[in-house]
């Protein structure tokens, strides 16, 4: 269920998006990332300004906040974002693993200015083979190796 | 069809993603972005020494390719990768736009090495109520009005 709080926080994500748009940074989209009350990590879109087509909001935000909290991981965290988030931010957001998501702006809203998430939410599910961007499968056991190798590794940190 | 040279570039990301590995920077994963017979980006993953859990061999790579292209489009690139892209490296990819993709490892390699990017693609097509993460909507005629801003604006550069 969404909280009291979640209004103020949303507003803040697309108050950020606003700015970001006005200032020339990139898309109209803004996310901010709360812990415990307190923002953590904010972002706005700034792919045309930094040459940086990862830069969206949501992905600006995780890493600040992971860089704040010193953690890779968004352990109770909400994450506030003025659009629902495009499958690269999604996979951001599942691999940060925040607590909850609150979006205001749909991906149908994103399209009708010109942004086509729904594209890449198309094209995931196909078998490589039949996707737009040509996929080509080679060296398969030289990479295994490298699994085999980190499957034994007895150091290593798992995220 | 594979290439020749394919080998040769797809041999350089594997060699990332096991010296990352024996460095400690994080998983087994390594990236290497080709431009006109030159390697414009490399990347290995970085997620837990750098805490920053979207520091994933392609991100890393496609950051580093774009700020040495000076552009947000890896137009004429071809990305090799030590193993199939989860989501949100597929979806970085998309934005990105190189012209092919070549990779070595399978998810189901990755799965097998304990990385479990089939949950992620998974959930993407889902429904946002059915969703492992908790997922609320809120305000989105308030989105909407700075989607119709955009709309507006004279000077945006589209990406």
């Amino acid at each position: 269920m969404p909280q009291t709080s979640d209004i103020d926080y949303i507003r803040a994500a697309i108050a950020l998006a606003r700015e970001g748009m006005e200032r020339g940074d990139g898309g109209p989209f803004g996310c901010v990332i709360v812990k415990n009350g307190v923002i953590v990590g904010r972002g706005n879109n700034r792919v045309t300004s930094s040459n940086d087509p990862t830069a969206h909001a949501e992905v600006v935000a995780i890493r600040e906040a992971c860089k704040q909290l010193g953690s890779f991981q968004l352990d109770g965290c909400v994450l506030f974002t003025s659009c629902e988030p495009c499958p690269m931010c999604l996979g951001a957001i599942y691999w940060a693993r925040p607590d909850r998501v609150v979006f205001a702006g749909t991906r149908g809203d994103a399209a009708d200015a010109g942004f086509d998430d729904q594209l890449i939410y198309d094209e995931l599910p196909l078998p490589y083979a039949e996707r737009r961007i040509h996929t080509d499968h080679v060296l398969r056991e030289e990479a295994q190796a490298v699994f085999e190798a980190w499957k034994a590794k007895e150091d290593k940190i798992r995220y």
